[in-house]
């Protein structure tokens, strides 16, 4: 019933790991049919090397039931659903272990906007969640992480279509898009920011901020609605 | 006789030379065969690209005879012995000189808890033997290697079962598991937490130690009886 | 009409994405034909694995004006026009977002000549522009950002045929050459400048500046009247 | 005449490539046949995906002529000729630009021994020779070059056979060994030496050189007469 949205999480499973932002089983990535009110995602503890398009989980939006499958979903599932139903704009998810995103996660600092690359893709510091207290640990786990990157974005007044990546505090990144390839897109580019932010204040522990006026035209060249970034039909 | 347990070994050394934590002939996987008290090794100064299966040598694990193979084994099988036999719940180990994990080990330092990347493996800091004293290092240097590993373990009270991976203070790491694929996979884990945990660092030289109950909630989702990752038959 | 410089401005844009300076669709080559008075250049926002000779766009070096192609051009092309009306001794230019080289334009500071693999290169140090003012932010920006270029070359009292690199400040370096071939090899080679200049101020932060005389040697070496790299005919 | 040493040669050069420690051009690797009195090398300027074992260029040990090869031999030719007369014990010899060799080079530090990588190959610190005088730099350059390494080893006491390595100050790596393979090897060694020696201190800047039986151990375990190390016939 689900093949086509099950073969886009697969590629975009095997794209992810082609990245280098993976080792093992780490990370997953899901796709939600908005219309069908499903997500797929990647079973759960299943190397991306052998992983089959039959062998992606798809779950209903709304209660988290398997509907199709015959492995575990991802144990990151809820923390997913909560995602898709705070932020109805969002067709894909990504979480990752990679290296310097869950490094800036375990530093537990939002990551700085030092220049246009990161202007390209949000006009805001990447933000960081506060650490999960216990007793949101001791309770439902991976529905509380959805939960601690929500309450981030409503106490901060963020936007999850113009800022689709957050780290959580001591865990790592979590990315989003439009679809699952943007998504995919969206880790990638959030590991080369924190890279480049470490570096710059190695190389210059006084490096100022992006200007704002800066950052809104990288910003809006590629996401306002003059853009010139891309062809017409993108 | 042995060539199950030699394929198996020949096939996890290849399987680290692909991970690339190591280069040349540096490094050695060794997998046992408790039932039949024998060991499979790689043999000594070979190059991973042109080793063969049959090039595999097979030890006992009482006495270290070889009783099978005609090249030498790996000069660091002594530490696999003495760990093979301090540690009954290892059945693969590993030895190699990657780069992070050896600067840790050079720097003498055990790697702190900084993340639930490391807490989804062990719940304790990444232990670092103490520097081996000048009449161990003058006697049989290999069996001294290992006993400084069980000493370590011995004196914090640590357990093989649940800390599979261990620095050797100015030498390098080790890694170990049920199985030598599940070795493999902890020495390329501990290679990226040690990474980890120096960029966290250089990120926020405050960065705190992960809280125990985070640790614990995640090392209990891989880990404990009830564990939520993976598969059932898993 | 201009099959042949298409084709060279499609090769050069894949041999770039091969060196790893690039990921998805960041960064341009483009190629001018003097005589012709049009430069080929990446089309916006297509990914390289995907790219045809036949997507590669031609414009007019005088008005920038389409003169082949159905796609949209970079959007950095009036950029790119800027650089090849001032420095009339180029033949290619490349504009990436490579880690190292972005990391220093974000710390705004121009990378100081350590060593001969930098001097073989240039004989001193990559420049660095000034952060662009608000009113050319507002501006034209494309061609600001070649101004802010052509200005610090003016400034500085640079020669564009000497110093083949710059760093843009908070956005990134571009690199040129008498072919897109040669600032294909500029680019990776600032990349490597960028990177070794950190690690030699992280491992000695007293590193001197290279003596003038060791400079000139290699310098001339490689590019003086009598240089003695290289075959006669290159 | 010399077709077994040019392929050597050109074997040799491409495991270069291969290992990552040079791009486009640059280094170089040659090989010695003592008793014929000839040594080949790579030519100067030619990439190292096009050449072929016919570009190598054989020119004699004691005067430097080429004696076979259409293309001009590398522009380090004379330093590799200094080198092997100075140094009986080397047939082969590896000159790169390698990124971390490169910038202790730069910084013009010798590598600190902190380990026992560094102890299985060489039983001192890695030299790094003084900044070449003026009078020195403009004289015969490359001849210079050779002769800076040769003061280094003299006046230090060192033994060419005991270590296969040195920097260059300013400028980069030089390593040898009893073949150009093993000159390779050493090569790829010296970077990785190198990167932990900068990732030891960064962990522990306080990290103490590793003691003197410990090196002697791990030196003798390799190189003594009773080595333990790779298989009898090696």
């Amino acid at each position: 019933m689900y093949d086509d949205l099950k073969k886009d999480c697969w590629e975009q499973n095997l794209r992810l790991a082609k990245t280098g932002l993976v080792i093992q089983t780490f990370g997953n990535v899901s796709c939600a049919d908005r219309e069908r009110g499903v997500m797929a995602i990647k079973p759960s503890g299943v190397a991306y090397d052998t992983m089959r398009p039959e062998d992606i989980v798809c779950v209903r939006l709304d209660d988290g039931e398997v509907v199709e499958g015959r492995l575990r979903p991802s144990c990151d599932t809820p923390t997913h659903l909560v995602l898709y139903r705070a932020f109805p704009c969002i067709g894909g998810l990504v979480h990752t272990h990679s290296v310097y995103a869950t490094s800036w996660a375990q530093a537990a600092k939002p990551v700085p906007l030092y220049g246009t690359t990161h202007a390209d893709h949000l006009a805001a510091d990447i933000p960081c969640t506060d650490f999960m207290p216990t007793e949101r640990v001791n309770g439902d786990y991976e529905v509380e992480t959805g939960r601690q990157i929500v309450d981030c974005f409503r106490r901060q007044g963020l936007d999850a279509a113009e800022i689709p990546m957050v780290l959580v505090a001591g865990h790592g990144p979590f990315a989003w898009g439009k679809t699952a390839a943007q998504a995919v897109d969206h880790a990638e580019v959030l590991e080369m920011l924190c890279r480049m932010a470490l570096l710059t204040r190695e190389i210059n522990p006084a490096a100022p901020r992006l200007r704002d006026d800066l950052i809104r035209r990288h910003y809006e060249r590629k996401h306002g609605a003059g853009r010139t970034y891309g062809q017409k039909e993108d």
